[in-house]
């Protein structure tokens, strides 16, 4: 399976070809010579090695430059290990949002040795991040940004903004306070280019902003910035007070995590698992496996039950398998299409009804479609009609049946406020098993004489 | 099921009310007053006659600025049915790349007299876009950017944009093309603001523009927009010259719709799966059903060879759930995360041997860490070393059965060219149900004696 044709050099191989050609200098000439994004990539990469080299030879600017552009779980752990001076280095050159993560996965005595080394106003903002909760918008936001009263000019806001430094991150909005700081409006950047020089700011902001404050959920923002195609959202404390902002790249990572989260919860892998580390991938999957296990262990006792049925009709084993596993195929759609439109804010629990009226339609008439060939088949194979009767009956039933269940479990779980995603699969398959296996061998052993 | 407790109203809601109540005139008052995204909701929803409605007495100024905010699924379908002058009307308030997706949903003659009845700047700028794939970045592209020669001065540029309709849509870059509207660079406003105001911005744009060809595949393009972190991207032709942007916010639709259709795909859901009309449901499920069908009567197949075995030694009948289930439920964990991750980017076809020995290992632990306790559970229930050694045996090896082809069937569908979310679960169950029952039942097969 091994790509036999030659396939372009990432920037990772190529630096990997140089560091094991031994020419550090030309490697740390190819490095510079990266846009911050493909030297990201090669300190997310596997190569231990050479990224502990660069860390330690490139420029503290350079490493902190791609910071932005390396994927949170890579970035928070990337300078575990360095010094603290050398990692206040790197820190100063990034946004206080990326300082904040970095510093809060350091052992405690590091983190305090790297924040006294850094500029004391990143310290300080660090400081304030650090408060608030990692998954709220308040622990995703950065403390830079631009906020003028709404009596400046376009004029005094542009020369303003003029003389920032130019690495503030967030660059495309201007907020506008007022003496006590509380947002009042937003401004862009392309309104704010485009009009009359001596207008005053407060006029141009028609509209308030949309903001969130500082323990929203960040998916919660997210959903809002997208809803509103925004670039960022202002983030304020109860009263209103402008605290900072979120950037749409740090949230739309957000609602692609979440994305990979639900595929992952719905089959019990963490979302971390990248198919490095076989200890960690063992940890991760097994629990989920194990309640699997379980609920195999339930519908295993539920066919023990019917022993004496099955050593005089064999052939009902056959079916076994066929019955369950539709019903769980057919439920598996249905938590599936439930669990998203639940986490894209598609359906709330109001909607319950009318959904679950729309899957036991959709479950009657797929199962008679399923179920009746089904049937037909048994008849014609086992010389039946009993028998044909009975599989098109059980199959029909737990179509419907994984459905139902697959509407019910996951609204019930979220109700519970709990994420379907983790669960809804597992209660379903077990509903399918169980209520599968007892149709099917129940039906069987009640005209067990018709059918011997 | 159904909420209680009373729940805020949502716009939609409220508009009802307003609707029922007869109250046309609040009604219009109401929907003014909303913000585009949230009037594009009520359009999105199920309330045909309140939508049917308002689409006949909202300025078509207004039902225009709501398609941006609106997916793309509900958006294109909205003015079906209008009369081509109102649907003219409407498009006229929004950007090309929009007016160009709701044409082409139209029938051909409404299409083309919509189109007639539009601005002719617009109507062009149509004519050139609807030629471009659908899922490529042309398709996704608009027209409209900001482009100038390199040797303009900022204070030119600035003049420049100040000129412009207010209403241009992708405003924060402006691109640096040569005569032959070659693209050289880009700046973004930002920059353009804090520069001094005599600088060429040739100048100011150091390095070249990230850009991509018109017929890119619009999810390569979004993932490139992402790596960058860019709000637009410029589309080019096979020569280099700009043919117009993609914005970051179409982009990211793609890729959350792209999860979607990842979750959807792998469980044989149509990604325009929402709960609503039950005949399409029905189509949309039924034939990945039918498919699981096939597989599951290949596995009933495989049963029925072995119902002598089963006629002697019923209690087999109740490990083959577990056995068959547990391999499967082992190997949907693999083919989730292998099919995300190779949508994601994060591992490609050339890292297949490193996939598959860290799948093997995993494989290995855990069917050792489920097969040996059902084992002991087998033989201490009934008795019978054998037996459990059999369970034990099989359980195991058809876990690290389900792992390994986890890995080898989406990779292999990857790179023939398929979506391997599409069917990589159905031949990974496949494999597991087969090759569980023929281990399961096989074995016992050959210690039936030992066994009875």
């Amino acid at each position: 399976m091994q790509e036999p044709e030659p396939h372009p050099r990432t920037p990772a191989e190529e630096l990997t070809a140089l560091h094991a050609a031994g020419d550090r200098a030309a490697l740390v000439r190819a490095a510079a010579a990266l846009h911050p994004a493909d030297l990201g990539e090669v300190f997310a990469s596997d190569e231990g090695e050479l990224r502990a080299l660069l860390l330690d030879v490139l420029p503290g600017r350079q490493v902190g430059a791609t910071l932005a552009y390396i994927e949170p779980r890579y970035r928070n752990a990337l300078l575990v290990g360095l010094a603290p001076a050398r990692i206040a280095e790197v820190l100063s050159a990034v946004a206080d949002d990326i300082a904040t993560d970095v510093i809060q996965e350091l052992p405690d005595e590091i983190a305090d040795a790297a924040l006294t080394a850094m500029p004391v106003a990143l310290q300080r903002q660090v400081g304030r991040l650090i408060e608030y909760g990692p998954e709220t918008a308040g622990g995703r936001m950065t403390g830079q940004r631009i906020a003028v009263g709404p009596e400046r000019t376009v004029r005094e806001v542009i020369d303003f903004l003029r003389s920032l430094r130019p690495n503030t991150e967030q660059p495309f909005y201007v907020y506008i306070t007022d003496a006590a700081n509380r947002l009042s409006g937003v401004l862009n950047l392309r309104w704010l280019i485009t009009a009359p020089p001596d207008t005053p700011v407060g006029t141009l902001a028609a509209t308030a902003a949309v903001s969130v404050t500082a323990d929203t959920d960040q998916e919660e923002a997210a959903r809002l910035l997208k809803r509103y195609n925004l670039l960022a959202l202002p983030v304020v404390d109860g009263a209103g007070r402008l605290l900072g902002t979120v950037t749409a790249d740090d949230l739309l990572d957000v609602l692609e995590d979440e994305a990979t989260e639900d595929m992952y919860r719905m089959v019990g892998v963490d979302v971390d698992e990248d198919l490095r580390g076989v200890g960690r991938s063992v940890r991760h999957r097994l629990p989920w496996l194990a309640v699997n296990l379980g609920t195999a262990t339930l519908a295993a006792a539920v066919v023990s039950l019917f022993e004496d049925t099955i050593t005089r009709l064999a052939l009902i084993a056959a079916f076994m398998p066929m019955v369950a596993g539709m019903g769980g195929n057919a439920g598996i759609q249905t938590v599936t299409v439930v669990v998203r439109s639940l986490a894209l804010g598609r359906i709330a629990p109001r909607d319950a009804w009318g959904v679950l009226r729309h899957e036991l339609a959709v479950g009657l008439i797929i199962g008679v479609a399923i179920g009746v060939p089904v049937g037909i088949a048994g008849w014609a194979i086992e010389g039946s009609p009993v028998l044909g009767l009975i599989v098109a009956a059980a199959m029909c039933a737990n179509i419907a049946n994984g459905m139902v269940t697959g509407v019910a479990v996951p609204l019930l779980l979220h109700r519970a406020g709990q994420d379907p995603a983790i669960s809804a699969g597992i209660w379903m398959t077990t509903f399918t098993d169980v209520i599968g296996f007892l149709l099917l061998l129940g039906l069987a052993t009640l005209f067990l004489d018709a059918l011997l």
